[in-house]
């Protein structure tokens, strides 16, 4: 089976996931500067989750560079990532709207957590199709910077409970550290 | 007249209706865990129906994979599918949050059903243009788990009025039956 | 200029039109048929806007297929297309759940109409752009259905003062008159 | 990397901003004409923003012709621009529900403000990726109609304290300095 629909569909779902998280963006109904203002939560929730939305946009094109075929298996490690990527605006939109309360900071880290796991999982089933000697194998490596990711998101929903701040800290630090463009796919390419 | 636009189009109203369905996840005012814990009814109807759309998604690909040309019919009976999926959130919607009473339970099966009717309706549409003989035909074979599934639909809808947990029971039996994955087709191309 | 884009782009937008109509099918909050009885107009208007926003896609779709090139004019004539199919969401939502009050049906007609006016223009910049001895102005034609269904809109227009079921039966006619396929380019094709 | 899977994510995202902008326009709840002519700020703040947007993809589609390759650069600086793009229904439906006053019509002109500014980027990442003597290099030029819209963003700002209307002018203005259709990258191709 050919990669084309299976990119396509996933381009659609997260470009409508990315999008709608804007229509949890409720307008305000007086015209003041500081009406907008009230709004930071939800502005800075947005941000973050438009950008880690990105990023999985992002590391899943690199990583379809590499994938040469398909099967169910990786049909539905695919839809399984797009399932828990599909839960990012219901946890931003909660995070936003109670001005980074701990339950909502906790969730918005297991939801993160989910969609790494889901990720890792999609990986793996990519390179059991492909084998270990294949490009993509080698492109995906040693997946480093995925375990670090899941350790950072357990560590921010545990310190959720003290300090909602360090949590923040820490999806900040995992946005970041995905933000500095990943070479090991282009470099293995060429 | 060729494939790739019908995909294109499908792959958009597909990803979606599985993508709006988060809108109906209502943020709770509230931020507490027992508030997220209340959804339960919201969350598992949504879950439950994001399987759905990804089987018929997913059963979409295999078929249009072994789809050579298409004709004004398909094309419609295409869009008669689409109409049945874009039911989906509004039966999920329902069902959840009104806690799976027996009428939003027999409307879900009824959704189903109607989509389990169009599909079939797509199937034999696409082999009459294909002819009996073709690879299509051999791939689709004899349309036995559709007829399982079409039936379960029509006795979950029965069974709402009596115990609505039967009902989910048939929902939750159809949807594990697709998602063991469907080898015909992959055989057949084989 | 290749046509690739403009199709994907048209594509996403009618896609996303046809679909988010059923966002304004409100879940009822009660649990009993009669609740969901009580939306027939809803529905009856959903229905209808999704045939013809259905035809538009076709059409859209047959039209593109003996398209070569396309121009900034072409571009910008889809793009009024998509402006008026982007109404028909708003028109449905206002006369279904006004029941055909006879502003919000007039209101329908009037966007079927531009959408009528809408789809010739594009037509015309493309004949212009490929030459009257095309391929495309063949398969095109006279128009001839075309006209007729905006002739239909603005009687439609004119007798909702009066009774709403004749406007509604010109909605009906039109979108049968369309729904029986149109063989003219395919039949130029061969 | 090919450019391919970055223009369908484009066209996924601003076909959803440019189609859920019309979720914001809510159904009045009466059936009369007055009730539809109340909404005429909400109205004609979509059609301004529609026409904005449909430029953005219009130049965005005249871009990647000319686009022979892709970095990861390219595909934040493109995120980026998307990011902005996504802000737009929100400053639309702000000034709309608002009817033209005074902060949202500044914030309607930041966030053009800052589109602008995006897309300069992401003009830039690309000459950068391709060279200075490359076909995409000559045909964006000089860049004189984005610093003159840019500039005609920042006035526009200004205004909107004194005198809406004068921003208003300036938005006007400068959607029909692109509307008019930008022969560069055609002129160059040949």
């Amino acid at each position: 089976m050919k990669k084309g629909r299976i990119e396509a569909f996933s381009d659609g779902v997260i470009a409508i996931i990315i999008t709608i998280m804007v229509l949890e963006l409720k307008v305000p109904h007086a015209a003041e500067f500081k009406n907008l203002l009230a709004l930071w939560p939800v502005f800075l929730s947005y941000i973050l989750s438009f950008i880690y939305v990105g990023i999985y946009w992002n590391n899943h094109h690199h990583l379809f560079v590499v994938v040469d075929r398909i099967n169910g298996r990786v049909l539905w490690a695919n839809m399984h990532l797009l399932f828990w990527l599909s839960m990012v605006p219901f946890a931003t939109a909660w995070m936003g709207e109670n001005h980074f309360a701990p339950a909502p900071v906790a969730l918005y880290g297991f939801v993160l957590l989910m969609n790494g796991i889901a990720y890792s999982i999609l990986t793996r089933s990519l390179i059991k199709h492909h084998g270990n000697d294949s490009v993509l194998a080698k492109a995906v490596g040693s997946g480093f910077k995925g375990t670090l990711s899941v350790a950072s998101y357990a560590l921010a929903i545990g310190c959720s409970f003290f300090s909602v701040w360090i949590s923040g800290a820490f999806y900040v630090f995992v946005a970041l550290m995905w933000l500095i463009p990943d070479k090991r796919i282009e470099k293995t390419l060429e």
